[in-house]
């Protein structure tokens, strides 16, 4: 192993960076050159890569998105256009590839190891904490803190003025942003795509707690709701209470920002166990979180076993303690 | 003058718990007593105060919305309305009334001192600044600086994707927020409620710094905008330019939040002052900023002028400075 | 179990009030009172309390400290004081006590358990994560994440500058605080109390770097550290690089400000626990994170083991990705 | 005017980067190229500069710090070295520059004017606020807003706790940051370089209040105070009152961080004043605020009246409405 690629795919993530910086400096201690692949599966296909040495990562673990760019790159569905990847990877003198991305990047990253021979590693890299093997993925905390920062505001002006507020976190598929924040920010109640019938569990809790003298209520929604995220959610809440209300779209924004010490650790430590792995010998295998701790996990059973299910017990956490 | 009223009404804004808490002080200080209305004119005319004390308004001044609550009363559009809350004052043993809010909650204070006879002092505290006769209402500079974060967590998402962003600012008749986000966020391009014509001019822009090889574009809506807001402004440009684009609105998050130093200054400022002049036996004035001062205005004169017109220099500026 | 008491003890730390938020309505569904006793154990042993319900603790999950106050209460380490704080209780019709805190606390709440018979259950509320028997303990997460802002800013100035910075951060005793802030904010060294001779390490280290063209150097510095804290690292390092160099002293900002999601949660989930363990009859537990789950620990282990080891590998991952 | 160069000079301050971006935007509208000049003086002594066009400086208007790098350059104080550095500049095809920094910093910039005939601009930028002629230098609104955070966190431990904190923030002559982080922070006392005395008055201040129940309090000092800083301060109050207390040392952290929505605003109008100012033939200008608005200001005038005295009214208002 001379020289090792990585890049980072998808949606970006606060601490892609960290896990970049880390990588690269633990490759240089371990004797081993590092290129980055820019915007991607696309950069790879191209060739289109940056050296990167000690220095070049300096300065960057502070920041949010990736310094390599990112995308989502259809026409890597494409076995042809995998072993095209290969093979500009064999002409780049690059012998592994370090991917940092979600479930779908990974699929890639998998097909390109089972059909081409490149020693892969995975990093979970997403905001929306949903991806397999892991406890966290990177980004995942900084998206939280962003959006319990929009309640915090939302509280000072609730209690000032007794208005209801319906928050839209991101989260299409999975509610765990949505969970986390309602939990933390003490919401009166949190909408996911995952489960059923909470908007009658909502109502119901918000009107015990209005007989109580609650004066202001903030409802988070995951934008994957089936009702049609906060804006499908709230006339609907809304009319039921018969109060006014507002909604806050908070968007691409937890994408963003300065990623917090937790995200920076997780991917400081990830970055630098896929270049041992590699480095090692061992391919196929993502650097998950288990039992809080940095650990090598069997990628294909990431990508086969999809999106964890929903934390049951947080659900019933909020629900409980909303008041 | 034994004994002031203040309250806060309309909006809530940051800085307004600064603003309470310099007024009590102040009152203190030159022997007088102070009680707070509660839920703006609301409380004003059902008798619903409580007693403020230097102690009571401890530990304050860096809370976000209201101490008092505060919210919109139309019955007090009233004059018989009106004439029940000049009643109550006596009542309450209460000589004189200190109004924090925007120019509807002024034109109210008018009323009751031409009506009635009670002394009134405003200061304007809203958000928007949008009030006549100062320069920044209290709360506006907590506003900006909440809608500019939002703003440089999605350049750090834009930079790494290349995606458009919307974002929509509060300001219904006012793009002073919108404004002064787009100068000091490096805005692609600003729409603001009072200009016309000026998507063509955002969606040309953009074309010119695209076509120089900018990557990331983020383009800053006023709610008020008569295209729509973001949600209406969006498809134009998303389409004039074939590039996708996702939309974030920031809604009451912007008045929430720790109020920033200058709004916690003019506020403190502004509390005093207003207990001041009262005293003084000058009614009908705002404390409202000019020259970078705080100063007394006529009331009657905020009232009659109306908003203020946009900042055309600054408006200038956002064009040409992004790029 | 008919009421329930809940106090803080020791040095505050945010995330506090979430835990005595998660109690006292998790007690309130199980049909029990709840008091708080206030300043500590001070509070317990002069019967001075508060009753807590639902709407009593509404609005506080976002404020650092803790609205039942703390002290350090030396009087509680005589035998006959904790005889008397049990009678207390016993006149309060108060059957359990939940104790957030340190180790220090909860060697008062087990003795009190031993003693007098009382049902108690420890939370660890302390920033310097050094309580056995929990991978966090509740306001770790906040703490870290603030000495991380300064670092970041520091950064800022450094780069532009070529100037070396010492941060002190806390952590009589124990590193984990530096450790964590200097891995996240990719500083160039970390000196901590629990481990010897790094100070010539870091020089070595930064040597290197400097050779390579690093222009700004980070070192952070636990206030433990057998050196004398940052005041009497700064110049040992400064003098053997012969550079200028700035200390900060971050001291109790670290133990403020709004409570990360991280904290919250924790607090949230062991409040809930604690409540429900001594419901249930157990007693003499603390509600521990293990494997990165909230799980009851034997408190009297947590007392008698003492402070955790430094983290080794952390340590190493410190000094492996500076550069 | 065909070239431009601009430095930055003494410390850095947020909101330097948009100036430069500012300047060089309105240039290139203006036809004009522009050169940045690395590490203040001493890069235009050498010659090292980088071309900067309007993509060179996008994405930079939300960083702390300066992209062009700052230093002291005590070799410039020599008629000779400045001779050097207009030589320099004609090789360089420059014909004018923009200087920002502090009064030291422009006494340079209007020796080169007289001696060499180079016409200049000088952009007040420094956190300390000390230049005649401006109400408000670039970086004193982050940099006051930085410590008004430490200011609230320490407000969370002392409600908690009782306990008294000094905090140090800059200001070698100039009490500008502390009175303002005072006032804004509802400290108990402050105690500024300006001011004889007030030490007494502070110890004063908090004995009355103490009597009154107020439990925490935080002391604001400058580190220019003659008492020797806030290390200095405490013991002094610390034993007068007889109370422990805890030292904060916010260093240099206050030089970094996002600049607010003010300094970017402040600076974006400057550097493009200042451009075109120089572009207009006007030479010996600083852009300065005055009257709540920017405008340009002889800059001998700037260099001969020294620092501005401390605001009086604004030292009487953080007395009076501390309590």
């Amino acid at each position: 192993m001379k020289r090792l690629g990585i890049l980072t795919s998808g949606g970006d993530a606060p601490g892609m960076n960290a896990a970049i910086r880390a990588a690269v400096r633990t490759a240089t201690r371990l004797g081993v050159q590092m290129v980055g692949y820019l915007d991607g599966y696309c950069g790879l296909v191209r060739g289109a890569f940056v050296e990167l040495d000690d220095r070049a990562v300096g300065n960057i673990i502070q920041r949010g998105g990736t310094i390599l760019g990112t995308s989502r790159c259809p026409e890597f569905f494409d076995p042809e256009v995998r072993a095209q990847a290969a093979n500009q990877m064999k002409l780049d003198g690059v012998d592994g590839l370090i991917v940092i991305g979600g479930d779908g990047s990974f699929r890639g990253a998998l097909a390109l190891q089972d059909e081409c021979g490149v020693a892969v590693a995975g990093l979970p890299g997403t905001i929306d904490n949903d991806v397999w093997g892991t406890e966290e993925s990177i980004g995942f905390d900084t998206a939280v803190n962003t959006a319990l920062l929009a309640i915090d505001q939302l509280r000072d002006t609730g209690e000032s003025t007794g208005m209801m507020f319906f928050v839209e976190v991101m989260g299409r598929t999975s509610g765990a942003i949505a969970l986390h924040t309602a939990v933390a920010g003490g919401a009166a109640g949190v909408v996911v795509p995952e489960a059923h019938a909470e908007i009658g569990l909502v109502i119901e809790r918000i009107r015990e707690t209005m007989a109580k003298g609650k004066r202001s209520h903030i409802i988070v929604v995951a934008e994957g709701d089936e009702a049609g995220g906060a804006f499908g959610v709230a006339p609907i809440i809304g009319k039921a209470l018969d109060r006014p209300y507002r909604v806050v779209v908070l968007g691409h924004t937890q994408r963003g920002g300065r990623p917090t010490m937790r995200d920076r650790l997780v991917a400081s430590e990830g970055g630098a166990m896929a270049v041992e792995a590699l480095v090692a010998g061992r391919t196929g295998v993502m650097i998950g979180r288990q039992g809080g701790r940095s650990v090598e996990v069997n990628l294909r059973d990431v990508v086969n076993n999809g999106h964890p299910p929903v934390n049951a017990g947080l659900l019933r956490l909020a629900q409980q303690l909303s008041g």
